[in-house]
Formats: structure tokens, sequence, C-alpha cells
């Protein structure tokens, strides 16, 4: 039985109630781990479900930042730095990677909180997790206000990969499931992913 | 053993295997049937794994769009008419929905080529598929450009929502899974979800 859910339905539905709805509209989510650095406050890590590709050629993410959120901490490091990292979510680490939107206080490090290591690389200012699989440092190129609803989209260049080989297809491909990896739906529930189908490019025959 | 992908050797790939490579590397992703309407072609349909969530109050939703493919005539059917559908991909639709990538000449439509069922509801000029769980009918509320690529991103803000009530949870989740929802790897796999964790609102205690 389809229900209809006419737009006012949806701005009377009580707040909280409609942040749940309206997160699983867009379907299945990515599970990121976003490292910045503070000079003040030295190592920040946060939880994103934001993060989507834009580009191969250069190589480019972008992802959605809120405001008024402990992640807009995430967004001043960005710019403070013009860096940061992606790392990816592992089934192995869910727990602490969701503990990561707890309001800390400002001088206390996420990584340090949640027990995630720091790791740093040469050539880059910002810190990764040492427990994810797949790990990209990025230099931001662009933060573009959405008028709409005062977020913002920051994209980034990706200008380095630590990634294990063994999980790359002969084609390039990363074989995501693998390496334990997560999707998300809404704002807090956490899928594993089973392979279902591969196809080939699709022509009109 | 983790292998480093520096910039330059993500740059040296050949294009198809760099684009397998990058495409995967933003993690799960989401995916949906775009439905647009073409006074000149009729109803247009076409795979996107792009959608992403912009803000719940006002709700909207955002998706990439990339030059020079099929499914440009998206973006131009939008400009035309100021709207578009969203339609969740099941397990069962997915061999239909990669087909709707196929280059066909524009006087084909993708739902008669691939056999999916356009549905027109009143208050919007553009087409749901039929067979999906979820259906969302928005306005398009900005098209960004992306300078680093040429891409664009379209902000949309939803309408209308056609969902099974009884995928609900009480606290406004939809659970994704309950109907067959699915996520894509790359530019061209495609996973089932399996739930693995919920978590509370977080915070430091």
């Amino acid at each position: 039985m389809m229900t209809i859910y006419s737009r006012r339905d949806i701005d009377l539905m009580p707040s909280r109630y409609r942040a749940n709805f309206v997160n699983c509209l867009s379907g299945f989510k990515s599970a990121n781990l976003i490292g910045t650095q503070s000079k003040a406050n030295g190592a920040n890590l946060a939880v994103f479900n934001s993060v989507f590709h834009v580009g191969a050629n250069p190589p480019l993410l972008g992802m959605v930042v809120r405001p008024h959120t402990v992640r807009r901490d995430t967004l001043e490091n960005i710019l403070e730095t013009g860096e940061f990292t992606i790392n990816h979510i592992s089934a192995e680490m869910v727990s602490a990677a969701h503990q990561t939107s707890a309001k800390y206080p400002q001088n206390i490090s996420e990584f340090d909180a949640v027990g995630l290591t720091p790791e740093y690389r040469k050539h880059l200012s910002v810190p990764y997790v040492g427990e994810s699989r797949i790990k990209i440092g990025l230099s931001c190129q662009e933060v573009i206000p959405i008028k709409a609803n005062n977020t913002h989209i920051v994209i980034g260049e990706i200008q380095e990969v630590v990634a294990p080989e063994e999980a790359l297809h002969e084609d390039g491909q990363i074989r995501l499931e693998s390496l334990n990896g997560i999707t998300i739906n809404g704002l807090d529930s956490y899928y594993r992913a089973q392979f279902l189908a591969r196809f080939d490019y699709a022509t009109p025959e």
C-alpha cells in the first residue's frame, strides 16, 4: 500500500521524525570519517554520510557540510589548512566512527575520545585514520554555498590514495565488500553490502 | 599490504581503469532512476548513482550531472520543465535500471526501451517509475556549476513522496532494506544491504 506524503505533510512532521524520514530519501549513503587539523585544537575527526563522486579526471570528491553542528569544525579546519582526508569506515570501526558525532569540547580530539589512531604522512598536514582500509588525501578546490538551506558543498581534489592492492580488481575497481566496507541509511543505521550483480557498459542492444 | 597511489599514479592510469578506481573512492552510492519530460521527445529515464541528501527542512536532495553523456538530456529536461523525479531502484529492477544508461536515439524513451512504466500524477509534469517502491517528486531549486571539471550539481526541493507506509519505522526512518533497496559500488556493481547496527544520537558520555 503506497502512501502519498505531500510537501505539507512533510513540513508538518515533528523535527526529528522529518530528519529521519528525509535522510532516507536519497537512498543508501557512503560512510566516511573526515580528518582535519586545527592549529589551535589539533586533530579533528567527524563521521560524514555525504561524500559523493564528482569526477575521475581530475579525481574529485564532494561532500555536504551542514551549518551549526559539531561538524562545522571540519569546514573551518579545511579553510585553515586547505586540506582534509577521507577515510572509509569498515564494519569493525562502526561504533567508534559513529561516536565521533558527539559534541566533544574543542580541546578534546575525537581520535582520542573514540580510540582511533591519527596517522600523518609526509606532504600532508592533516591526519588519516590508521584503522581505515582506504584513505584519501585531498586539497580543497571549491567551497560552494547552497542558497536554499545555508549548507556548503566542499569539492576536494585527490592528491593521494592509500589502499590494499589485493582489493583491486584487474580493471581498477576496488571491491569495497572485501574490505568490510559499509553503507548508511538515514542518520544512524549502518549496513554491510552483499554483492548482487555487475553489468557491462550498456548499449542499446 | 597497503599501496600508496600518488596523484601522478592516478593521472597515469588508463582512462577506464581510472574511472573504475576513482568511482569506488567515495564509498557505496545511492541507486536511483531520474525521470524527466521533454516537450520534443517525451519521457526520459536515466540511472544515477550520485543523488545525495542536502537537508531535511526544507527537504532538499542534490545530484551530480556530468557533461557530454546521455544523461545531459536529464539536465536539459530539468531546465525545460523545472521538475524531475527520483525513483529508488530495488533488486528486482536492477537490470532494467542499468540498461537506461545506454545511449538510445532521442526519439526512443528509456521507459519503453527497458520495460519500465512511466506513471504521471497530478500537479507534476514529469513521470515517476511505476515499479519503484519509493518515488519522489521535486522542483529544481539551483543548478550549480563545478568549475573544476565542468559538471553541474542540481539541487531539488521535494514536493511529494510516494512510499509504502509499512516500511516506515515509528520514528520516521524508512527501512530501505525491507523494500529490497540496493547500493552501488563504482560505475556498475550493485549490492543488497544487510543491517549491521543502529546507534543512538551520540553524546560525549
